[in-house]
């Protein structure tokens, strides 16, 4: 008898999960039917900043796999169909097709919740004017481009200076931009702690960006004509041509609060390691719109990452189809650049470690990612927390040039295989003078933090 | 009282040995005496292709620390003075100064052998011809440099297609030179499997540099000036301005094995985990004369490479210091560079696995360094080697461009923690699109490896 798999959602995590659930199991055993609400299938949010600024020709190099690519594998793929009701007891969904307004209950033997996550997006005045642009969607990237194009003004302002804030940033200066963030936290780049956020901040300035900490936008100013031509924050009013919102995002639980799934202190949907909704023998979830497990820490957490995301739908298809995969946790390893600048971090900043009752000691070095001998190499800073007493790894942010970034998976993977800083130290990491100092400074961080750990006990 | 320590050799090893010993304990406490036939202490071998390259402009910039500031810190450098004979019971080593040729006893408390590696010089016609050059000291760099800059022909042969050849290609490259590698092997990069040396024989190709595998070099053939002018492997006369020998290096134990010094299968010195040789309390060995635990194999290996040197002389200071330090051993990582080619490897090739009794499976990926949406991303190509049955990581090579190779460190933490391949599928590394596809080439190669597991069995 066939079964029905109902996937609420068509980017990273649902289509992951219908592509590899249709490895296991071919059409007759299996139907998928895929409810998108968007226009698109398998894109790269991630890729938008690279698009905006034109290293991406075209957004459908953004597409991984279209809904046409889908469906000749046997992937019902409904666009523009939005669900409005998950009913978990009668087994069905509700869902509506924005065109026509029609609704439609379809039932389900398996369903999966791949919802994603919404951009935070503060109710201030002015926010919904002309000139003010997210840069979550596809249509949000194109809808930028657009006002980019249009506008004969040079004055770009970005609110937040997470990740997502710094990429844009770069776009726009890529755009011929003048570039003012503006940002709530001591320093840029929260997800480090202010002394490495601190070292962000000096390479932007150095790349002519304005960068405004503590200071929270109260307001967008407007023109006569309606258009966002001001950012107010702390009383002070930056003038803009255009205004790009990156601040982040939260789990889009929505319908899944209202079905009563079980919704975590984050937000996000509880599932276990099979990424099977707590409680629910035929309900997953996967991507942005659930919490993992933090294996630094053991404590939950939410992060929204399509390199997650294509996991956890890969490990729900496999389940669903008579496979076999978990998703164990995370470390909490992101890395982003702007322009030659390299940002890195993985584990717990110290704000999280103290959160989670650990006590730890810091050690920070400064090095080079190729043999200081050779030509221009490029200067790096390590910071490395280690637990006090047991030296196990806590966590590694990095921030410096060509060759530093993707360092910080030597912490990850050490950090997933409870390693201490004693352990790092004789790690056996691949050297030669242009990839590395004789003593990597993953290394050199490790060693310093061995005599820290010695040191306070 | 004073204890007196004697360090047979003033590079790597020897003088981190002493520098670290020092820390832990003052002139008063410890004499620290080094002997060393060279003209300097402390240099960068590693550095000499960038140096004869032009990339590096002076030899100095290749010395860490002179024999000034090592004395500056009450160590006893004494420079051109070989050890010639090693009295184990009677606790003294014999030293020859040899300018003068006058033989001196030295007694010691502590003795550490950091005696080096020597390179492999095969005993053919004209090997010793003018125009015949090593690339193993700062001497040697000096002379070929030398040589470079007086010759007038630009034909180019280094021999051995190891990572000091095609280093020294690129170097020869640089300098405007025609390069003919002439090695013995099917491919070059006898380091990775043949499949994946191919794939470098290729890019040197692409390079425009002359690859003769499967040749053994019988001559060196010489002019009526007595100058080095031609090569000859497997019956064929390649012209050659001149010749760079890269051949490889063997232990140089000659001295610890006339003292009776246990010595291993590969020629290196024998030790315990804290560097301590084998049998005996107060004889310590670090650097290229030793053999190392390789912890995929289990078994012993000989590994010249600096970063190991260099923490070997870290854990016998601390250890002769009243510290505390152990080398685990060795997973075999190893980095290098040709121009803009990167190749890499860890663990045990085919033929390794083959030799340790270990059952295998492989597993091959072509993917990108950084999204594949992202202009001109540069391939890669990721091998993986698992344990049949168990699924354990035996190990990874890599050949790609930007960003390729220190994406092999992932691997040899993986290796270290005795990581499965289905461990590593799930491993939270970095990801950006500047970085990495959203499945970064090593999770792609796990992942396949994992199915090539389940397939054999």
């Amino acid at each position: 008898m066939t079964e029905r798999l109902v996937i609420v959602g068509g980017d990273a995590a649902g289509m992951s999960t219908a592509a590899q659930a249709r490895r296991f199991r071919d059409a007759a055993d299996l139907e998928i039917v895929v409810f998108e609400r968007g226009h698109f299938t398998s894109y790269s949010a991630c890729g938008i900043p690279y698009w905006v600024g034109g290293q991406v020709r075209e957004r459908d190099h953004l597409i991984a796999r279209t809904p046409e690519e889908h469906r000749a594998r046997g992937i019902d793929v409904r666009l523009r169909s939005e669900v409005v009701e998950l009913d978990i007891s009668g087994g069905r969904v509700r869902s509506r097709d924005l065109a026509s307004g029609v609704e439609t209950w379809t039932g389900y033997d398996q369903l999966v919740v791949a919802t994603g996550a919404r951009p935070i997006r503060p109710r201030l005045p002015g926010i919904d004017a002309a000139g003010v642009h997210g840069v979550q969607t596809l249509d949000d990237g194109e809808s930028l481009i657009a006002t980019l194009t249009a506008t004969t003004g040079r004055r770009a302002v970005v609110v937040g200076a997470g990740y997502i804030g710094v990429e844009m940033a770069e776009a726009l200066i890529r755009r011929g931009f003048e570039v003012t963030i503006v940002h709530s936290g001591p320093e840029p780049m929260a997800t480090l702690d202010p002394d490495m956020g601190a070292l962000v901040r000096d390479a932007l300035c150095g790349m002519g960006v304005t960068v405004i900490g503590n200071s929270e936008v109260t307001e967008i100013g407007t023109g006569a004509d309606g258009r966002a031509c001001t950012v107010v924050a702390a009383g002070t009013e930056y003038p803009a041509d255009v205004v790009v919102l990156g601040i982040g995002v939260r789990p889009e639980t929505s319908l899944a609060r209202a079905a009563g799934l079980p919704i975590g202190d984050h937000g996000g949907l509880l599932t276990d390691a099979a990424m099977r909704v707590t409680g629910h023998e035929n309900v997953w979830a996967g991507g942005d719109c659930v919490e993992v497990l933090d294996l630094v820490s053991g404590m939950h957490r939410h992060i929204a990452l399509g390199t997650h995301a294509n996991k956890h739908g890969q490990i729900i298809g496999a389940n669903i189809g008579g496979g076999y995969g978990i998703f164990p946790g995370v470390v909490g390893t992101a890395v982003s650049s702007v322009c030659d600048l390299e940002v890195a971090r993985t584990g717990l900043r110290e704000k999280e470690a103290r959160a989670a009752g650990l006590q730890y000691v810091t050690a920070t070095i400064e090095s080079t990612s190729r043999a200081g001998y050779l030509p221009d190499a490029p200067v790096m800073t390590v910071k490395m927390l280690a637990e006090r007493i047991t030296g196990r790894l806590l966590g590694v942010q990095i921030v410096g040039r060509e060759g530093a970034g993707k360092r910080v998976d030597i912490a990850a993977v050490a950090l997933t295989a409870r390693m201490t800083v004693a352990q790092m130290t004789t790690l056996d990491l691949g050297y030669a003078p242009p990839f590395s100092p004789v003593w990597d400074p993953v290394l050199v961080a490790a060693r310093k933090a061995v005599r820290a750990v010695e040191e306070r006990g």
